[in-house]
C-alpha cells in the first residue's frame, strides 16, 4: 500500500510538473499603446497564446513609455532582456542594412506578392538564415500596406519642383528623394503639423489615411500623393531563438499561429481604416486632390532607387541575394497582379 | 493512509480524464486531395490543431473519393454527419442563395476588400446569423484570388461575338453571361479539353492559372480573359454548431487559429501558384493573348449582374441587407485601393 500511495503521488507530482511547467515571457514592443492596430497587436498575440496554451505561455506586453528603446527592440530579444519583440525590421538597418528588405523596399513588391515571395518564393528561408545570426526565431506579424507618398503644400508636376524642396521623410524613402534634390527634413514628431503650417516644411511623409489624420495635415497641404517608397510594410515578431529553440513543439505551433492571427488582424484593419478615413478626408476637405507623382519624376525616383540598392548589394552578398530573389518573384509575381486584380479593377471601374 | 491513496488514485483519474478529453472530428472536404492548395487546405488544418491540442483534437480528413458528395457538405456538417467541412459557400445558393454572398459576387470586392469588410465592416455579424439558422459556425479558409474570365477560341470585341457563343461556365457567371447570349455549356471536367479542341465549345472558363495548366486548354484556345465574375472565390471552415458550442474555450482559440494558418496559406500559395503557371503558359505558348473585355462587354455584364442580384434581393430581405453592407464598404473600399496598390502599381510599371 505504501509503495502503491508513493507511487500514486509521484504520478501526481510529474502530472502536476508538466501541466504547470509555465513560459513567462516579456514582449518588447516598438509602437505605443494607442497606435491604431500596431500598438493593438502584441495585445492581441498575448491573449491569443494564453488562451491557447490554458495559460502555459503568460506574455507581458511592454511598450515604449516602459523600456524607453523602440528602436532597440531587435537587441533586447538578441539579448535574452526581452524574450519576445513586435517591431519592423528596417529600423535595424542602421545594424545590418539587409534586414530592411524584409520589412518592404522601395518599388518592390505589393503586400499580396511579399507575402507570395516570403513564404513560398524562398523568402522564408533567407530571412531565417540572416536573422538566425542575429540570435532571432522571426514571424510576420502584420502589413500595413501601401504608405502615401506624403502631403505637399504645393502640387509638384517636374523634378525641379522637388529641388530644395522641404520634405519630412524619413528612412531610405528620404535618402532617394535627397538625392533628387529634396531638402530632408526630421522634425520631431510633435511639432509635425505646426513646421507644415508655418512653412518650415513644404511637405511631410507619415504613413496611410489611417495614422495621417489625427495629425490634421490634410487642413494645410492639399496634394496628397501615391507612394513607392513603401509599398507593403510589414512588421514583425522577434522571438529569442535559445529560447524558441527548448519550447516544447506544441507551443511552438501555438507562437506561430498566433502571430498569423495577428498578422491577418494588422493587414485587414489597416486596410479598412484606410479607406474609412480616406473617405472621411475626402468628405471633409473636399479641395485636396489625391494624385500621383509624374513618370518623369516616378523614374528618377526609381533610378535613384537602384543606385542605392546596388551599392548596397556590392557591399553585402546576402544582401544581394535577397534582393535579387525578390526582384525574380515580382517580375513574374506583377504579371499576375496585373492581369488580375489591376485589370479587374480597372475593368469594372465606372 | 488509505484516504490518502483513495484521494490520490481519484486526483490521477480527474487528471488523466481531463487530459484525454478528446475530440475525435471528422471533416468532409469539397475539393479532392489533389487539387493544388484547395486539396491541402484540410489536411494542414488537420496537422495544426493536432499539434496545437497536442492530441487533444483529432481530424480525420475524409474527401469526395469516400463521402461521395462534394456537394452536400453543408448537410453533413449541420445534421453532425460530419463535426467539419471544407468547401465554399457559393456551392449551396440552390439551398439558400444568400450564402453565395460569403464566396464572392460578381463584379464585387478583391480579396483585400472582401477580408476588410468581412473582419471589419460588419460581414463576419451578418455571416454568423445566417449561418447559425444552418447550425454552422463558420471560418474563412483561404481566398483564391481572382478567377480568370475563361479561354477562348475566338477574340471577342463586341456583344454580338457572344451571341451563340458556346461557352462552358457554372453558376452566377453563366447565369450572366446567358443574359447576353451566350449558350452555356456544362460538360462534365473529364470531357473539357476534348470539347474545346474538338469545336463543342468554344470557350472555357475554370479558375485561374494555378489550376487552368492542368487541362491544357492553351494549347487549343489562344484568348485568355481577365475575370469579372468571382473576384476573390473564398472558402470556409464549417463546425457543427452545437458541437462547437460546448467546447472548451482552449480548443476553440485553435481551431480559429488553425483556420487563419490555413486561409493564409491556400491565398499565399494561390498566389504564388498562379504568378509561375502565368510565366510558364507565356513562355511555352507565346502566341497567347491575355486580355480583357471591351468596356461595352463589361457595361453589359455588370447590367445583367445587378439585374440578377436584384431580384435575389427582393426575394429575402437578409440578401438584400447582406448585398447592401457589402456595396456600401466597396464604395470607400474601392477607392483606397484604387490609390493605392492599383495606383502604385500603375506608376511604378516601366
Amino acid at each position: 500500500m505504501k509503495l502503491l500511495t508513493t507511487l500514486a503521488i509521484s504520478v501526481i507530482l510529474a502530472l502536476s510538473s508538466s501541466a504547470a511547467e509555465k513560459y513567462k515571457l516579456k514582449l518588447a514592443a516598438t509602437y505605443e499603446s494607442n497606435v491604431p492596430a500596431l500598438g493593438e497587436a502584441p495585445k492581441k498575440f498575448k491573449e491569443l497564446v494564453e488562451k491557447m496554451s490554458n495559460g502555459r505561455i503568460e506574455v507581458r506586453v511592454d511598450y515604449p513609455s516602459k523600456h524607453k528603446a523602440a528602436f532597440a527592440v531587435l537587441d533586447m530579444v538578441k539579448s535574452g532582456q526581452y524574450d519576445l519583440g513586435y517591431t519592423a525590421s528596417y529600423f535595424y538597418k542602421g545594424k545590418d542594412a539587409k534586414l530592411m528588405l524584409f520589412t518592404t523596399v522601395p518599388f518592390g513588391m505589393s503586400v499580396s506578392e511579399q507575402h507570395a515571395w516570403y513564404n513560398y518564393g524562398g523568402g522564408k528561408e533567407l530571412s531565417k538564415k540572416v536573422f538566425a545570426e542575429h540570435n532571432l526565431v522571426t514571424f510576420l506579424g502584420g502589413n500595413f500596406g501601401m504608405q502615401m507618398g506624403g502631403w505637399f503644400k504645393k502640387e509638384i508636376k517636374t523634378i525641379d519642383d522637388l529641388k530644395g524642396l522641404k520634405l519630412r521623410m524619413t528612412g531610405l524613402g528620404g535618402e532617394i528623394m535627397s538625392k533628387l534634390g529634396v531638402n530632408i527634413n526630421t522634425i520631431p514628431i510633435g511639432e509635425l503639423y505646426m513646421a507644415l503650417e508655418m512653412n518650415t516644411i513644404d511637405a511631410v511623409e507619415w504613413v496611410s489615411p489611417a495614422l495621417d489624420i489625427s495629425f490634421g495635415f490634410q487642413k494645410v497641404a492639399k496634394y496628397y500623393y501615391t507612394g513607392w517608397q513603401e509599398p507593403a510594410s510589414e512588421n514583425e515578431f522577434y522571438i529569442n531563438k535559445k529560447l524558441f529553440d527548448k519550447m516544447p513543439e506544441d507551443l511552438k505551433y501555438i507562437i506561430e499561429a498566433a502571430t498569423k492571427v495577428v498578422s491577418d488582424y494588422v493587414y485587414e484593419y489597416a486596410t479598412y481604416q484606410n479607406a474609412v478615413v480616406l473617405d472621411r478626408i475626402k468628405k471633409e476637405h473636399p479641395d485636396i486632390k489625391i494624385t500621383s507623382f509624374s513618370p518623369e519624376i516616378m523614374d528618377a525616383l526609381k533610378k535613384a532607387t537602384d543606385e542605392i540598392l546596388n551599392e548596397l548589394s556590392a557591399k553585402d552578398p546576402m544582401f544581394k541575394e535577397i534582393l535579387e530573389s525578390q526582384r525574380s518573384y515580382m517580375k513574374i509575381g506583377r504579371e499576375w497582379t496585373k492581369i488580375s486584380d489591376c485589370a479587374y479593377i480597372k475593368n469594372s471601374d465606372k
